[in-house]
């Protein structure tokens, strides 16, 4: 065996005991979340903070960079797939090197101290309450940035860290378009004659029926059961890796499109997680190349598939026969127009397919300018305020819950995290048009309830290559071009004229 | 602060990391025998291999041995209960030290054989498969023993990895004290003229009432649900710590007392480690004392507490308003009958509280004189037979499930493992007697539902202590003597007289 393969393996075999730990105190999130009794808190934190810890130990560790270092002027003996993980393991290698752990330090404090607040002063709608920690945490995360490094601003440091290679100018390119052609589409349809009827979503759904539709759905469309669960929790999420991936959601008895939903979207991230290579499992190639590419998943399965006429019309029937009294009599053009209901809302979480974007833009846009300088923390509800006007017509209420204080993201420092969501939706567009062409006859499939061409075409242009290609790379192989919005506004375009007879 | 002090507080430091990462080791069995999916074993077996080599790195780093070096020079300086949590630290060094890392892994390795040759010798009751491998595994553990040394014999060396300052020799005494008692009590039961009826409990009991009933019952009992858990699996058992203690258990719908009794047995292990001091969560002090005190807070719970009058004076109209046909006309003195029924059956875990500590025996009599070398592994189907002829008058069919291959524990090279199971026995016995002192009017208020005087004397007793007294110290100071047989004798006695009519 030549030296770069015995340093790759030595390598490789660092990185997955630092691998594994992470999947360990994945299980824990999950399990604090779903399962643990009230009063395992204490050591809950205890066993969270030992091991991420480690894992710092270990990513950081001298043996790796030597490695690092020995692989950088012989990794061309590697094949194409060790030089990937090798690039992949230096990444995050310098990325947790970078910072000073007095930093990391500080940084945990602050957000402690500042999401104390935030839960007080968003409660009472008084963001001068809120400012001085905000201030605070924003000069932490700038310092973080300048020892991140970056080309124009500081936010192309914060950005890098969910979505590795994208920047403030790729994003103001990108959501210009979105924006110019999301605005207009709103007010079209707005002004349209067509209203949804929504009554029949608010009467009594016993949540153990909606579970039990939920699991039918998740099956049905290709969730591998033998390698997860399904539980509740109060906030859904996904957490979990190849051969055991676990969802979680939450029933809401007057509202059961929210479990629905909620169940798909999670089950998108855990189909792409299910999907991964086990061969690698591990290393970077088995793991998911980013947050935006994880949300173009779940996006695609909630919004473009979930959300479609072909899936309705083979799930609506099934639907119909669990819940008989609750929806006699509605036909699918209204059920379509129940779930696919756009309205002019405040809040970020209860946003529509379309208006969503916005809400993401807004908040984008607001992180730019504040990290150029152009605008500062005092500045921000006003400016949040006036963009709502301008991109979604309203006014917000107040400062709090529905406005500028909503999200807990800024509270914890999570600058340059908003853009992921909306890269999620385009890259699903893009994604969605072309397995249509690879596809044969894919609306009649999915009207007979086989979703297994569309999975089957995930898994082979995006699951299986985990962290091997970078972004633009695996766009490029999957649908011909990088990454742009064409398909994604066609999409929306085509979707809401038919839906609102435009 | 003194240098000794400066010295206890890095071992301390030192050793809840090793305590807390055996937490996060518990979590994940808990998890892989009540949640993890089917695929996930591969993921869980890189987790648990991963974590049980860093414990190991963890407890015999040359950190830990230089701070017990120095601290036994200067150990007088430190408070009692520091002393004692040195005290534990170095048996766990010494013990972890005293084995080369080879021999676990062979041993490792000739467990997993010997298990797999086991699990088809005994279905097809073929010994001469099966005795090859356990050969292998008695000679590793014998070499074990030499390693970490002994007195007598071997098993004194095996014996204190489970029960320490146990020794064959003790047990020998014990076990010849409650056989010389149990043996002619049992001839006396079985020529009785009373017999159980026990048809009512063979009917149809739906798993999700029996666990209502559990779950009434832990509460009842003490255990505190806001630390703790009940979900199911396939062998019921316990896991946790303080703050966070999930037992399991499994439902048969035609025999509810399996679940009900199960439970109550777990809760009394969970009760235990929900009432260490959490003060010293991490070390020694915050962990329970040995195997066998641990049994004697689930028997006590489940035998003495859970089989007796006055508990189901309580319950039974409880049990008889949840399963109303099934118990219908059931009287108290019919079901106190019932659910302490004696039978001569040859298999120990289905054995009732009487015949179970005659299984013990004669598998602790077969571990010493295998180890004293007076016995070969190929006379152990005979030694079994004529046993089990002798102290329960049966012969059993055959040398699989139902005869000297039934358990697990020989395979794995658990020796010195059983006898702790009646070790719990006989403390339970002892404490039970010491309690009725300090208790006024116990069997009036177990019977109008009030276990708080019991549960409040374990935490003073035994609950709170951890592992800060040696066994014989504990009991002394709870009981007024050092361990013994005589309590246990005689509660059998009075109970099985009054239920039999001797």
């Amino acid at each position: 065996m030549s030296d770069s393969f015995k340093d790759y393996e030595e390598l490789i075999a660092k990185y997955k005991e630092y691998s594994v730990l992470g999947s360990v105190t994945g299980l824990l999130h999950w399990d604090m979340q779903a399962m643990m009794p009230h009063k395992g808190i204490e050591r809950r934190t205890d066993q969270l903070s030992l091991l991420s810890g480690m894992m710092h130990k270990m990513l950081t560790s001298e043996q790796i960079g030597e490695l690092l270092d020995k692989l950088d002027s012989s990794s061309n003996t590697l094949t194409e797939e060790m030089r990937a993980n090798v690039r992949e393991i230096r990444h995050d290698y310098q990325k947790a090197t970078k910072i000073p752990v007095e930093l990391v330090e500080e940084m945990s404090r602050e957000q402690s101290l500042c999401h104390e607040v935030w839960v007080k002063a968003r409660e009472a709608a008084d963001f001068q309450l809120f400012a001085p920690n905000l201030e605070k945490v924003v000069k932490l995360v700038a310092k973080m940035a300048e020892y991140l490094g970056y080309k124009d601003t500081p936010l192309d440091a914060l950005i890098d860290q969910f979505e590795p290679d994208a920047t403030t100018a790729m994003f103001t390119k990108l959501f210009d378009d979105v924006k110019a052609a999301n605005v207009p589409l709103l007010k079209k349809i707005l002004a349209s004659p067509v209203k949804a009827k929504r009554d029949f979503l608010k009467t009594e759904y016993p949540p153990e029926l909606q579970k039990q539709i939920g699991l039918d759905i998740m099956k049905q469309i290709g969730f591998d059961m033998e390698a997860g669960r399904l539980d509740t929790s109060v906030h859904p999420f996904c957490a979990g890796g190849t051969g055991d991936v676990r969802i979680t959601t939450r029933y809401n008895p007057h509202a059961p499109q929210q479990a629905i939903f909620g169940i798909i979207h999670e089950s998108g991230h855990a189909m792409y997680e299910q999907g991964v290579n086990r061969d690698f499992w591990g290393t970077p190639l088995a793991e998911a190349l980013s947050y935006g590419i994880h949300e173009s998943q779940s996006r695609l399965w909630e919004n473009f598939v979930g959300r479609g006429r072909p899936f309705w019309k083979h799930f609506l029937p099934k639907l119909q026969s669990t819940f008989g009294t609750q929806l006699a009599g509605v036909k699918l053009d209204d059920f379509m127009l129940a779930i696919n209901h756009v309205e002019q809302s405040p809040v970020r979480v209860e946003a529509d397919e379309l208006t969503y974007d916005l809400h993401i833009i807004l908040r984008f846009e607001i992180e730019r300018d504040l990290f150029a300088g152009k605008i500062s923390i005092s500045d921000l509800p006003k400016v949040w305020n006036s963009k709502m006007e301008e991109y979604l017509g309203i006014t917000p209420a107040n400062d709090g819950k529905e406005g500028v204080m909503q999200d807990v993201h800024w509270s914890g420092g999570s600058f340059g995290y908003f853009p992921s969501y909306s890269l999620g939706n385009m890259a699903a567009g893009q994604f969605w048009f072309a397995m249509q062409t690879a596809i044969p006859n894919m609306d009649a499939k999915m009207e007979s309830g086989d979703f297994s061409d569309i999975l089957h075409w995930l898994r082979e242009n995006v699951h299986l290559h985990g962290r091997r290609f970078k972004r633009d790379e695996l766009m490029q192989r999957a649908t011909g071009k990088p990454l742009g919005t064409a398909s994604y506004i066609k999409y929306l375009s085509d979707k809401y004229s038919a839906l609102y007879k435009l």
